[in-house]
C-alpha cells in the first residue's frame, strides 16, 4: 500500500478534467462516468475540495463544480492536504524521556528541543512537501495536452457540452444533490 | 497518524544505543528496559534489522546485537526500508486508461509513459528519500553526544557493563532466545 490513497489520485484527475471544462460546471457523476470510476467514491471527494477552496459548487440549473482558483495556483500539496488532512511523516513519541537511568525526572539536556531523529524526519518531510507545493495542476496539464491529439480535445468538449445539455431542470437538480 | 510507524522510531533509538555500546552486545530486552519500552515490541524489530545487514546477532555467552556496519554507513532510509519495506508515496491506478471516450482500447498517446501525476509524486518521493539517505546514525549521534554530560556517558557504559555481567550462562542463553 502507498502512503497516499487513491482518493488523492482520483481528485487530481477530476481537477484536471475541471480545468479542461473551464467555466462549464461538471457534476461529480459526470466526472466519474467520464473516467469509469465509482460515482459514490468521487462524490465524497468534492466537499473536501470545496472546503479547501479548490473547487466551487455551482448550484444553478447547470449544477456542478468548477475550479475556484486558476489551475496555476492549485498545487499538489493543497489537494493532498485537502483530501487526507495534514499527515506528518513521523510522530515523535519522545521515548528519550523514558530512559531507565533518568527515573521519574529526565534532565533538561535530554529533553529540550527537538529529538535529533525527529529533526531528520522533518527535513525529509519538508523536502517532499516542497516538491508537492512546486507543482500545480497547470504544470501537469501542459504535459497531458501536449500528448492529446486535437480531435480528442474537440470530442471531450462535445462530451462535456452534451452532459450539460442532457440535464433537464428537474433531473439536473436531483443528480446534483445525489452525486455531488 | 503519521506515515511512518513507531517501529521506525524505536529502531532508530535502539540503533543509537547499540552505537554507544560499541562491541558490547545488547539484547533486545536490554534495549527495551533501558528505554522503558515494550520488550516484545522491540524483539520483533531486530530480525528485520538483522536481515537488512544493519545489526548482527552475537550468539555467544554474551548474546545480543551489535551494529553490523559503521554508524556512518547506516542511513535513516536503510532503517525505514528494513522495518517497513519499501512503501511508495503513491500507487498509480492508471485510471487514464478508463476514459469513457476511449471505449475498450485506449490510444497509445494516452497510456504511454508515466502518468504526469505519478511523475510529480515520484519527484516528491525522491526528494524525501534523498534526505533520509543523506543522514546516518553517526550524524544524529553527534547531536546527542554534544548534549549529554560526561557523567551520563559514564553511567550508561556502567549500566551496559552491568547488564552483561548480570547474565549467567544458562540464563543468558534463555534471555537471548526469548527476547532477541
Amino acid at each position: 500500500m502507498a502512503h497516499l490513497t487513491a482518493s488523492v489520485e482520483y481528485s487530481l484527475h477530476c481537477l484536471l478534467w475541471l480545468m479542461d471544462a473551464g467555466d462549464k460546471p461538471l457534476s461529480s457523476r459526470d466526472l466519474a462516468e467520464l473516467q469509469g470510476i465509482s460515482p459514490s467514491f468521487v462524490a465524497k471527494l468534492f466537499p473536501k475540495l470545496e472546503k479547501a477552496g479548490i473547487v466551487k459548487a455551482n448550484e444553478g440549473v447547470r449544477g456542478g463544480y468548477v475550479l475556484a482558483r486558476p489551475p496555476g495556483e492549485i498545487t499538489f500539496l493543497q489537494v493532498i492536504d485537502a483530501i487526507e488532512g495534514f499527515k506528518p511523516l513521523f510522530e515523535c513519541q519522545e521515548i528519550r524521556h523514558r530512559i531507565a537511568l533518568f527515573g521519574d525526572t529526565p534532565p533538561a539536556w535530554a529533553t529540550d528541543g527537538l529529538c535529533s531523529i525527529h529533526t531528520v524526519m522533518i527535513k525529509a518531510e519538508d523536502a517532499m512537501r516542497a516538491q508537492l507545493a512546486a507543482h500545480t495542476l497547470a504544470d501537469v496539464a501542459v504535459a497531458v495536452v501536449r500528448k492529446a491529439p486535437t480531435d480528442f480535445k474537440v470530442e471531450i468538449q462535445e462530451w462535456m457540452d452534451g452532459r450539460m445539455k442532457g440535464r433537464r431542470p428537474g433531473r439536473r437538480l436531483k443528480t446534483h444533490t445525489a452525486s455531488s
